[in-house]
């Protein structure tokens, strides 16, 4: 398969489960939104399931390329990074729906080993990303001595109960922005430094 | 419905969510549980979500007795808020089933109301439970002066993180006890007091 054939049917899977949600998903409503033929869709994925792991390979790969930011400024890479969770790709109702449906998903993880492989593989990236811009960002010392891998787990488990709580009490994606911002301004120190003139 | 009735139903319907999961759920599989038949299920319960929104019910009012310890000390009250939420009251395998199947059930409030206003009420019996024990801290001199409100907010979006966890991560409860207890240790002060003789 291409990548443009890649691609197409990757954003008709998110365009699907946006409009039906995860429990309404089907093959052929992914091949509607690809314009193509249910077939024509088989041909390159056997399963709903087999689909769908692709589909997180594919968020993975977007969250790297959004991560990608390799500013030698712990602190802007920690801003980005909080950007590149919090701040949504598409338009506002996309991204609540989309919210929506990632969590019918990972309610599927204990059910599906794929599923769990990958938001395993999303979580460790998280984690890494945050626990070395803390780490290089006391090195540098901008940030307190704290305990980098303690720091990212706590900001992991925030970002999930984020999550959890746009979908199931409607709150925004900026409470949880403001929430994990304010531990990372408390607990690393951050925004108590002397201006310093660039 | 006598209390024995709606807390033998109650029951039963646990056992059966812990067993099939929510999206497998049917009232006849809870029948089974209660051992007896469908049409005296339905004698009680006209549907599956009107069963469902009863043991939501009955899952907050088991909480609130939890919570019944009304000790003088708020820093007991704390505790005994910790304990509640992340001591299982069964078994091991039974509380791991139920976290998966609450998981499932959270991700189905965008598309059930009654759903999301229970879940709404456990949030706000949460919250106001760690605002009010942080208050009382303060104003005691136990904890620091922070605000209680924004504390109360970090605790439950973290006991939300750690329950999505324990589920698609297969992290166990005690990571996430370990968690909320080192935030709040951190963020009151608590453990760093002199000893005081009794």
């Amino acid at each position: 398969m291409d990548d443009d054939t890649r691609e197409a049917v990757m954003a008709a899977t998110y365009r699907a489960l946006c409009r039906h949600g995860y429990a309404e998903l089907t093959t052929q409503r992914i091949a509607d939104e690809w314009g193509k033929s249910k077939a024509a869709l088989h041909y390159h994925y056997d399963t709903k399931e087999e689909l769908l792991r692709a589909f997180l390979d594919y968020l993975l790969d977007r969250f790297e390329s959004r991560l990608a930011c390799e500013s030698a400024d712990p602190r802007v890479r920690l801003d980005s990074f909080v950007d590149a969770v919090f701040a949504p790709a598409e338009a506002d109702d996309d991204s609540r729906a989309f919210a929506v449906a990632l969590l019918e998903l990972k309610a599927q993880a204990p059910y599906t080993e794929p599923y769990r492989d990958r938001l395993a593989a999303l979580d460790e990236r998280l984690r890494e990303t945050v626990a070395s811009a803390v780490r290089d960002g006391i090195e540098a010392g901008h940030f307190r001595a704290v305990d980098p891998d303690a720091v990212a787990r706590f900001v992991v488990t925030a970002i999930d109960g984020a999550h959890v709580r746009e979908v199931t009490l409607d709150e925004s994606p900026a409470a949880g922005r403001r929430l994990v911002e304010a531990y990372l301004d408390d607990v690393l120190g951050r925004g108590n430094e002397p201006e310093v003139p660039v």
